[in-house]
C-alpha cells in the first residue's frame, strides 16, 4: 500500500502547479442531517452533487458518512482522482483550520475531531476545513462573480451568522468568532436561543424562530391559512411560513415583517462596523427574492434614510442575494481548496 | 533655497535606516479649538508638548497654526531636526492617508486640503495623516504596551467612534468608515446627532449629549447641585456633569447611567462583530476610572452574563482604559511615523 500521507504532502508542496494539473476540488457541506458533496472545477462549475444522510451516532461514523459522500461525488463527477487538488469541508461549528480540527459542533455531536488527518489518510488528498458560513463567504468571493474584496456575507437559515471578507481574505477575529451577529442580543429577555441567550437575533429571525412565532400567533387565536397544517402536524416549519407569506397570508407576513426588520437592523450594524463594499445574503431563507427579502430591503431603505454615514457605505443596490444559490454549500467548501 | 521636496523624498526612501538614525517623530493632534504637538521618541517618550489655538478662519491659516505648533514642538523637544523621521497628524474627519489629503473635516472647516504636500514642502520632512481616532488606536497599539494584535479602540469624547486593529494593522473598511458605531442609531427618533441622524449613539452618550441630558433634567424640575451653575451659565459641560457625579449627585449619576448602558451595548456589539482580544477605551470621557466607566463595566458584566458567545471573546478584564492618557493625541499621531 502506498504511503498516502507523504503523497498528500507532495501535493500540498506543489501549489504552483496544482491548479493547472489538478483543476478539480471536492466540496463537502457537512450538515447535521445531510451531507452534500460535489466535484467543482476552478471556474466554479459543479460536476457532481451527492446527498447522503449524516450518521451522527459516533464521530467515526460521521467521518465515514463524509467519506462515502466524497467517494460517490468523485465517481459521479467523472474527474480522474489524479486531477483533484484537494477536499474542502464546511462544518457547522467552531473549527481550527490550521490544525484541521473541529473544536465543537453541536449539530454533529463533535468535540475535538481531527477531520483533516482522518480524511487525508483515507484519500491521500490534502484536506481543508472551515466553519460552514465562513466557507459560504469564501465561495461567494471566489465563484460569485462579485470581485469585491470587502464583503459582509450574512447567512440566514436555521442559524444566523455573518462572515466578512476584508481585502480578499476571511476576517476571522481572534477566536474565529467575528461576525456572530446571530448570537448578539437584540431584545433583552426575548425568546431563548440555541446558544442559551435570551433574545439573540437568531432567536428572533432564524428559521425555527419564524415557525415558532407563527405557532404562537395561531395559539393566541389569529386566523391564517396555516391553521390547518398546524392542527394536523402539531408544528410548523419556516418553509410553510414562507409559502403562506407568498399567498399573502396576513399572519405569515407579520411574522416575516418582524424578522425582516430585525435583520435589516443587523445589516445596518454590520455595515457601520465593517464598512464593506457590499452585503450578500446567503442561506436557505435567502435563496430568492420574496416576502422576507422584500421586508429586509424596505428595512435597509429606512436605515439608509435615517443614517447619513450609512449612505456613504451602502446603497440599496449594495445588498444582493448570493449568486451561488443551492450550490453554495459545495462551492463554499471547494473554495477552501481553490482560493 | 534648497529644494525641500527632493530632500523630503530622500528621507522617505531611506526607511531601513531612519528609525536608528532618526529616532524622533513629531506627533500633532489637530483639534477644532486647539492643536497639540510634541516630539516623541521610538519608545513613546514625549519630549515636548506645545498647545496652540487652531485658526480655522481659512484652510491656509489652519495649516499655518499647525506649522507653528510643529516648529515650537521641535524647538522645545531639543531634538536635532536631522534626527526627526517625520511628522504625523491626527485629523478630526475623513482623510485619504495614501494621497495625504483631508477629504472633509467639519471641525476644521476643511474640504479636500492637501495637508501632506503643504507640510512636506514647508518642513522637508515626510508627513503622514490619519483620522484622529484611527491615530489613537495605532498609538495605543504602538506605545500602549498591550502587545495585542486584535483590539477594538473606542474613543469617548465630543464624538464617539471605534477603530479596530486587526493582525497588527488598522482595519479601515472600504471607505475608511469602519467602526463608526457613534453614528449608528441606537434609539430611532431619538435626539439629533451632529451627523444629522436621530438617536445615534453619539447623540445619546457623547460629551455634548451628557451636558444636554443634564440640562433637560434640570429644566424638567429635577434637583441637583448643577442647578446653580446652569442658572449662572445658561448651559452645562460634560466635565461639570462628571464632577457632580463624583460628588454622587443623583441627577448626574442618572445621566451617566443612561449613557454608560448605551456604551456597554456598543462594546457588546463591537466585540460580537470584530471578535477582538481586548477593548480599549480612549478619549476625554475615559481618562480615568470613575462614575461613567463604572456603569460601562457594570453594563458589560450584564452582557457577559446574558451572552454565552460573548464570554468566549471577552472577560471583564478585556476592557481597559488607554494607557496613553492625556498624551494619546500626540502619541497616536507620532505612531503614524513610528509604526
Amino acid at each position: 500500500m502506498p504511503d498516502r500521507r507523504s503523497e498528500s504532502r507532495t501535493h500540498m508542496q506543489s501549489d504552483v502547479l496544482t491548479t493547472r494539473e489538478r483543476p478539480f476540488a471536492v466540496g463537502v457541506d457537512v450538515g447535521g442531517t445531510k451531507i452534500v458533496a460535489g466535484v467543482v472545477d476552478v471556474n466554479g462549475q459543479v460536476h457532481s452533487r451527492i446527498k447522503l444522510p449524516t450518521d451522527t451516532s459516533k464521530p467515526e461514523m460521521t467521518l465515514r458518512s463524509i467519506a462515502n459522500a466524497i467517494e460517490q461525488a468523485i465517481q459521479a463527477g467523472g474527474a480522474s482522482p489524479s486531477a483533484i487538488q484537494g477536499i474542502g469541508l464546511g462544518i457547522p461549528g467552531q473549527v481550527d483550520p490550521q490544525r484541521g480540527i473541529c473544536l465543537l459542533s453541536v449539530n454533529l455531536n463533535w468535540h475535538n475531531v481531527a477531520v483533516k488527518d482522518w480524511l487525508e489518510q483515507r484519500f491521500g488528498l490534502s484536506c481543508a476545513l472551515e466553519n460552514d458560513v465562513s466557507a459560504g463567504a469564501l465561495g461567494e468571493y471566489r465563484y460569485g462573480g462579485a470581485a469585491n474584496a470587502d464583503m459582509v456575507y450574512l447567512s440566514l437559515g436555521t442559524g444566523i451568522a455573518a462572515r466578512v471578507i476584508h481585502e480578499g481574505r476571511l476576517y476571522r477575529g481572534s477566536h474565529g468568532l467575528a461576525g456572530e451577529i446571530g448570537h448578539t442580543i437584540f431584545v433583552p429577555g426575548g425568546p431563548r436561543c440555541s446558544c442559551g441567550g435570551l433574545g439573540c437575533l437568531e432567536a428572533l429571525a432564524g428559521g425555527p424562530a419564524l415557525a415558532r412565532n407563527a405557532e404562537t400567533r395561531l395559539q393566541s387565536g389569529q386566523t391564517s391559512c396555516l391553521q390547518e397544517t398546524f392542527v394536523r402536524q402539531g408544528r410548523l416549519s419556516a418553509e410553510q411560513v414562507f409559502e403562506a407569506a407568498r399567498l399573502e397570508d396576513a399572519l405569515a407576513l407579520q411574522v416575516l415583517e418582524e424578522a425582516g426588520m430585525h435583520l435589516a437592523y443587523a445589516i445596518n450594524v454590520l455595515a457601520m462596523t465593517f464598512d464593506p463594499q457590499e452585503v450578500v445574503l446567503g442561506g436557505g431563507l435567502a435563496l430568492e427574492e420574496g416576502p422576507l427579502t422584500e421586508v429586509i430591503r424596505r428595512g435597509l431603505h429606512y436605515w439608509l434614510e435615517q443614517t447619513p454615514i450609512l449612505r456613504e457605505i451602502l446603497t440599496p443596490e449594495s445588498l444582493r442575494l448570493s449568486a451561488l444559490q443551492r450550490d453554495a454549500g459545495i462551492l463554499g467548501a471547494a473554495a477552501l481548496i481553490h482560493i
